[in-house]
């Protein structure tokens, strides 16, 4: 690997600077991206497009420069294997026309290997964007964590409160850990196949962590979250439970090589209760890229001093798709720049 | 006044049980306030008929048996009364047609007493309810907090990032601090006027504090959400700022009576930083009423025994529209049949 900056990080080296990729980098913020976006009937052509994916993974290593590519994928395609598909609404976002209600409609569902092998798009896709990358840098693979793939296959999309979703936690706990299991089992077969197909690194997104409370998210959350961090440990693995502040003594017992942490977490705080070798992901606030390039500057160095060394940088969310790409070239070249 | 017992609270006393109430308590769950509300135009009809607010700010009352009432409102009449009128869409939410934008869109805005006279359909409201409630409870008034407000003023409407208000914070700091100021002043004129009017208790709430990070929120909203609690001091305050757990630090040190707790925070990390004697409000999951009945004795018993005295009940967010009114009466009644 010509650029294993991430991977010595992840294992716990001190680097002489932290590695930097954006969570969303292959996508909207990219002329390039858009381009190829607007020549295909959807968003899902371009996920179920082996070729088009691997393209559009590799273009931020072209133009941005990042030391990682991520697959371009979308979480929803666990719930479409296991069967149940999703749309995807200009402006709203994901929907799915039929939706989790009872222990029927959880039986009926594949898992495991026999999901997972109906993938066979996304694995294609990392072999041929491996190829694209020529060992330049790592690539990342990810999932969507069991809980926020179950608040979409309950809730039938996104939404603001995920009272549906939720009251189906209060409400049905046992079904709720069936199909919990159920998800738990297909996506660990899903990520063992993409590190067999080549990836590098992983990154599993518990999108919703956050709307939970402690006893919600340490009940139907993380203990799905550690099987899978038990169970892929091929490669290095980064657990990502986006706005989980209430739940940082559970997080920090995860058997993961990096935590990630959204922009709510400030720095100082997430070293002080995850430690100073813990090898932390994030956080700048993605809205901080809306402002001037000397604001950009001030505000990324500000954070990689706060974090210190072993750290990954990254935005604390993904790229906003209105950002300007001058102002990702900045973030980027200002981690670049930078000596611990 | 006959039921004392969220003053006593407020004041310090350790009393026998807390006192128990539901943000947006006065609203759709009610089938007495849906018929009010099907009988006017829209829901600016009842927030500007003083007659109309105070009947649905007394309904919860005479149904629920609440300990406290709040008059029938919306935060969005200070940016309104200021110059910068809102339209509710329904099933979108507010909307503004103009937004702030520069130096001459905050210059061109009322503030301060001349704005806040505009609004004396809210104290007329306020006399009124005081009037239909005898001295039964006691009767909250409330604002949203300068940040909050802001926040709408900028974006023009609800919003999942709040990306354009965050940017303005960001891209034009010392604007932003201009409108606040204005914002603040309108603020301070409106709760002295509610207290004028009659009301006993007050609470602002910071609802989009949570979306910030921990140096923007201690920029941009603790120090002036600090300034209302120094200038409107004759009754007892509450202040609320939803997801702000990574200011906990500076939160503690508010001149206010009260500190209100969205459900993300543990009772127990609660009590940690703020200490036993702080009064603290909240904060049950409002999906927790979506479940069934002993499961909401369970949650609500669980978090009354982990706050302790010096607490008053409440959901740790507004009532959500599809809980039943009988889950409701379960909450109220756990709470009021629970001693300390």
């Amino acid at each position: 690997m010509k650029n294993d900056l991430l991977i010595r990080t992840l294992n716990g080296e001190q680097t002489e600077r932290p590695p930097v990729w954006l969570m969303r980098q292959a996508g909207r913020i990219l002329p390039e991206y858009r381009a190829i976006r607007a020549a295909v009937s959807g968003f899902k052509e371009l996920v179920t497009s082996p070729k088009l994916a691997a393209e559009v993974t590799t273009q931020p290593i072209d133009i941005l420069k990042v030391d990682a590519a991520i697959i371009f994928s979308d979480i929803l395609v666990i719930p479409e294997c296991m069967g149940l598909p999703y749309e995807l609404v200009e402006k709203v976002g994901p929907r799915f026309p039929r939706v989790i209600e009872n222990a029927r409609d959880i039986n009926n569902m594949r898992s495991g290997d026999s999901a997972a092998s109906e993938l066979s798009y996304v694995y294609d896709a990392v072999r041929l964007a491996k190829k694209r990358l020529a060992g330049r840098v790592p690539l990342i693979g990810f999932a969507g964590a069991p809980w926020t793939l179950l608040a979409y296959m309950v809730e039938g999309g996104g939404s603001k409160t995920f009272s549906r979703a939720k009251a189906f936690l209060y409400a049905q706990p046992r079904l709720a850990h069936l199909l919990l299991d159920k998800i738990t089992e297909t996506i660990i077969s899903y990520l063992q196949q993409k590190v067999i197909a080549g990836v590098d690194v992983l990154q599993v997104f518990d999108s919703w962590a956050g709307i939970l409370n402690r006893d919600l998210y340490e009940t139907f959350g993380l203990p799905y979250l550690e099987k899978i961090c038990r169970s892929v440990n091929k490669v290095p693995l980064i657990a990502f439970a986006k706005g989980a502040w209430f739940s940082h003594q559970a997080i920090s017992q995860l058997h993961c090589e990096a935590i990630g942490l959204d922009w709510s977490a400030p720095p100082s705080w997430a070293r002080g209760v995850f430690g100073e070798q813990r090898v932390l992901q994030g956080n700048l606030d993605p809205c901080a890229l809306l402002a001037d390039d000397r604001r950009i500057v001030l505000e990324t160095e500000h954070m990689l001093r706060e974090f210190g060394p072993h750290h990954i940088a990254n935005l604390g969310h993904g790229v906003y798709p209105d950002t300007s790409v001058e102002s990702v070239h900045t973030f980027v070249n200002t981690v670049q720049n930078f000596r611990y």
